[in-house]
């Protein structure tokens, strides 16, 4: 049966990348992905073929890669970050079956977990994941799921926090936030993690309501147990013993 | 200034550390770590010294790998999965004031990614991490947190869901879960990710609500959008366009 990989990239420098997934690309005869990550990972995998598609074209891509595993290649479809979340996997998998082909999954650190590194430790302890864009989820469901997570006390980390279309979506997230946490709460913002102009911020609430991110920028929403340490943004793990 | 790098290894094996990590601890000259991880990566930087102390000894153990970045050595404090979630990365940050040593924090794959990409996609969208262990956060605050995500219509991963002491934490959590989807909701579990007897196993919520998870297990919770496609246990990326 022919295999196909679906490989998470990390921020996308190479010491961000696993073990595995540097095997897996030095194994592969193709690597399909975004442009942007293509380019990335070129320079990185000289020798490979690279076959990039645009962004939005995610379906277009999927069976991309799926045509080339079943015509016989050793494929690799990358992802930034992990390969299961906001990734290609899901959407693989639920085409997979067409082709014959068998997907195995490589994991990689998603933003939540390299852009917590760069801020200290915002997601110590229990935290949700949530995406504020509404290409594929109305924004009153995003309404809910933030709602949730802001009543329910949890850390946040906000993927996809704004685009053009979106330009006040972080407002209106943080605007639910502050119906439950005080607008002095710990945030910090992670920008282009592991990539030229790498930057980090920590703000407050109130001051996150205000601010301008674009679609390089991760998001720290911290709760009741998050400090400001030395500049870093640390969630303590509970309470004292 | 004194330096101590907080290390995320993964799930314990040489290819599911990243690029960054392998780089570091063979910089180190010394690590530092509870004793299973300490034994995991032994085999793989044979020539370094290691510094083992068990379970439950964390702040002692952060104490030690202070002390001996302060004292000049090059340390590595290595964590299971991501620095960050619930792993040292905090207490290091909040003591390392006394000691005058600078924290660099390096992500892993935490066990969110690593099992996810086993069971499928199950994480595909908006979802929330929480952990069953109440020895730092109360069993009110955590279901109170539970609630919240199953109420949010969030899929799930569930870290430490059983001990000896904690055996119906799951049954518990699944009860609250069961108050707002279905029993076949889909659901999944990951055993000793990365090791030896590595498994993983979809059932349904209801089955879950059953199961005798130990503390070497992940669990992931379904929302309305997860589906077995093929035996995997994947989470759709959202409504149909």
């Amino acid at each position: 049966m022919s295999k196909l990989f679906v490989v998470g990239i990390g921020a996308g420098n190479y010491d961000g990348l696993t073990v595995a997934a540097v095997k897996r690309l030095e194994a592969s005869d193709l690597i399909v992905g975004y442009t942007v990550y293509c380019e990335l990972m070129r320079p990185y995998f000289p020798q490979k073929e690279f076959l990039a598609t645009p962004m939005m074209k995610e379906i277009e891509r999927c069976r991309l890669a799926l045509e080339q595993a079943a015509a016989g290649k050793e494929v690799s479809l990358i992802c930034s970050g992990d390969a299961g979340i906001y990734g290609m996997a899901s959407p693989v998998l639920e085409l997979a079956p067409q082709y014959g082909v068998e997907i195995t999954v490589l994991p990689g650190v998603t933003a939540a977990c390299s852009g917590a590194a760069l801020l200290g430790s915002p997601i110590t302890s229990d935290f949700a994941v949530l995406s504020l864009s509404d290409l594929l989820i109305p924004m009153e469901e995003i309404e809910k799921r933030t709602e949730a997570a802001a009543r329910g006390g949890l850390c946040a980390v906000i993927y996809n926090p704004a685009s053009k279309k979106r330009a006040d979506y972080l407002r209106r997230c943080c605007e639910i936030f502050l119906q439950y946490r005080p607008g002095d709460t710990v945030c910090g913002i992670a920008r282009n993690i592991g990539r030229e102009g790498e930057s980090v911020q920590t703000l407050t609430l109130a001051e996150l309501a205000e601010y301008k991110a674009d679609m390089f920028t991760t998001v720290f929403i911290g709760n009741a147990f998050t400090r400001l340490i030395g500049g870093k943004m640390v969630t303590l793990r509970g309470y004292r013993t």
